[in-house]
């Protein structure tokens, strides 16, 4: 079809809407390695994980051959909330590089926790309320996450625990009453209110919390309380499957006006976004049917692909959850400060990792003020004020589209938007002061990480 | 047609866009009083108004006879990125309200401004930049429609001075830093950069400032700067005028599916959203086509319909700015501390004030913490965040559905949902920690606002 047919932004119909997850596993030759069992080193059990899992979240994670799960239909009802997203075509940013790259960003920030999120949060809520659960426990790094788990309780009426990271419950205030808007407790990571926490407070007294740290509080709290279960935004093959809705609405919105996608960017932290939004993708290249070229960002801060191992690692501080193999830092990794809270943690989903493993998705590394340079360039011209996570997509958007502009060539370049950055206004204005710096670690400053990996495999 | 042909969400297709602004002076009967000039008590000319206005908008304020003025193919594009905007169904607060009504609302908070306010920030920006001016000043209260123009003007490359109330200068870092980040300036008001802000500085030493304040500091700094002039988010006619896209579109979304609203609600502090939210659905009522319920909402705190008078006044405390006719508690009324700064202006627009003098439409005041009520619970089921000026439709929309639950009528009830509370988080924290106060003026505290009216007319 001519470009002219295509909708600045295009918005599938209700009956064009996904109404199955995709499961790339189940397409994976080579098997992204199982959960261990941090005592007896064997693969975790679906007995074994519904202790700390919902049960059907529990099946969910451990099913590598089922391609298409059927989407309950109260989920499906929710989504009508926000979804389906936008793709837009990025006209403006185009003009503005002058560049003949079409540039597509799949928009999935328009909803109250800002991000994408929420598409996994409102079905793992979905799958506790069925279970007849009172409620869960998380952590969120940057907020998105647990304001999107606040919303998915509120609308199932569970409770909500969250256990905010330390950093970003102080930057951003903000994040922490929205949580409380839709009900739910928000706690500072690391607390006194669990054991983990107390022991990483004695031996750590100043601080300012990591991922690994609040996930292991709430692994304990869901653990110690009647009624409760544990929930994670990403990392876990549950979370990328029911995140496949933003690749598979993308991908139908592509189909729908004949776009081929020549490459395919996401930001990548625990891989949330990023798997989902290329599973659809991944599958037809893992068919041999297509040869997108596939990018995974992350920060030069916090480089698990790029320069990590890929080994079996603990997920938590704690080393209360099971073990995962995945491209890591090691669980000792301390991040340095760096505003793409979601981006900080030290590992990748194994799907993830396995497909990088294999060689059918690149990486690359970004510093930050160049990320910050790439969201304000957006911002001003395509009017949306992006989360700094996000932004690392944009950042190597730019870079291919600006490639394209060298060589002449009319790639299509496809990207994940994850969300806003309404909540990152620090962030922001320390660029706007030109008070933003770059950090990146060392050979040295991974060492203490990868001393800590576990010897296993 | 049936229920189930509707979207949950109805988007216009491009090509159902308004081409055309609808300004419904020039079906009005009773013309709106004009704006009279300050010295001499005269209408205000178009040569006179274009010293502070940019010509063309100077011309659109004075024009109260031509009903379809063509929107600019510039605004259109613009437009693209964030129009259309959605008409959304209710669906999940009419279960929780379980009322036979059905509600609708039309949401402007999809774009990085947060609200409605970028429909006339960038047409006054393009009006702005094709006369070839450098820049322009204005002032803003919550900081929305600094935002929006911050917005604006970036993409039309012009300078934008913003002053920002000082309460909400304060209240609101990040508001600010938005606007930095599009490249705006952004200094609190009052300010000693004006003599109108020194002098309101030398008599009220610790004032956090007003709207009105703003205004007359923005006016003089435009006045002062070669290639300069001021624009104003609200309360102008030219500001309704660009607004009506909004009821135009919602229109149009209703028009499509055959769907005969009862009610029209919508906030209203200056009456920019109200005024645009109306302006098709008032057009049908002037010519006796239909007999719709149009209600504005005001804060029982700053209740300028409900308790105001109508008679010329100044739109500035600094009173440089034309004596406009309206509904006002006069420009020396102060406002107590109240949430909804986008509501705490002492006027009406004269638009507005002529049609609720002719009873053509309803006004209703509510208080803080009912309109914090009915944003929690709307927030809860609809997974917005609503701003608190937006609540207060939201709070008479539920009011009317739950009048509809008692009767049994299955009204169709549209409102305007005109943004997002991102940074109204201290107003919720005050909210959820239970430490929000409602403030009702006495007629006592009205009186110093209505002494301070000019004996005019």
């Amino acid at each position: 079809m001519s470009d002219k047919k295509i909708p600045y932004k295009i918005y599938l119909e209700e009956n064009e809407m996904p109404t199955k997850w995709y499961n790339v596993r189940a397409d994976m030759k080579n098997k992204p390695a199982p959960l261990l069992n941090p005592e007896t080193l064997k693969p975790m059990t679906l007995e074994e994980l519904s202790g700390v899992f919902c049960e059907e979240l529990a099946r969910q994670e451990l099913d590598d051959t089922t391609a298409y799960i059927d989407i309950p239909q109260e989920i499906r009802k929710f989504y009508k909330m926000y979804r389906p997203s936008p793709l837009v075509r990025a006209y403006c940013l185009e003009e503005k590089l002058d560049t003949p790259a079409k540039i597509y960003y799949k928009f999935e920030g328009n909803n109250t926790s800002g991000s994408h999120k929420l598409n996994s949060a409102i079905a793992q809520a979905y799958y506790a309320k069925e279970q007849g659960l009172k409620g869960v426990t998380t952590e969120t790094g940057a907020g998105q996450w647990g304001t999107a788990l606040s919303m998915a309780c509120s609308y199932f009426g569970l409770d909500c625990k969250v256990y905010m990271v330390k950093v970003s419950y102080e930057q951003k205030p903000f994040r922490r009453e929205v949580m409380r808007t839709y009900g739910a407790s928000v706690t500072p990571s690391p607390s006194d209110t669990t054991q983990v926490g107390r022991k990483i407070l004695a031996e750590h007294p100043g601080t300012s919390g990591s991922l690994g740290c609040a996930i292991s509080e709430a692994v304990e709290a869901a653990l110690g309380t009647e009624g409760y279960r544990y929930v994670l935004g990403s990392v876990l093959n549950q979370v990328l499957l029911h995140q496949s809705v933003i690749g598979l609405e993308a991908k139908a919105a592509l189909d729908k006006y004949g776009i081929e996608p020549d490459i395919i960017i996401g930001c990548a932290g625990g891989g949330s976004n990023l798997g989902g939004l290329i599973s659809p993708f991944m599958g037809e290249k893992l068919k041999g049917n297509k040869n997108y070229r596939i990018i995974a960002v992350e920060p030069a801060s916090c480089p698990s692909l790029t320069r990590g191992r890929y080994a079996y690692d603990f997920c938590d501080t704690g080393k209360v959850c099971p073990l995962a193999k995945m491209y890591t830092l090691g669980s000792g990794f301390i991040p340095s400060a760096n505003h793409a809270g979601g981006l900080r943690y030290h590992g990748m989903s194994s799907t993830l990792s396995q497909l990088y493993d294999d060689g059918l998705m690149e990486a690359v590394s970004v510093e930050q003020t160049s990320v910050f340079d790439a969201a304000v360039q957006f911002a001003r011209v395509e009017g949306i004020l992006p989360a700094p996570e996000s932004s690392h997509a944009i950042r190597v958007a730019i870079d291919e589209a600006l490639k394209c502009k060298e060589t002449g060539e009319e790639k299509t370049i496809v990207f994940g938007l994850t969300g806003t950055g309404y909540f990152d206004m620090v962030a922001y204005q320390k660029y706007n002061d030109g008070n933003m710096q770059d950090y990146i670690p060392t050979d040295e400053d991974l060492k203490p990480g990868f001393a800590s990996l576990p010897q296993i495999g």
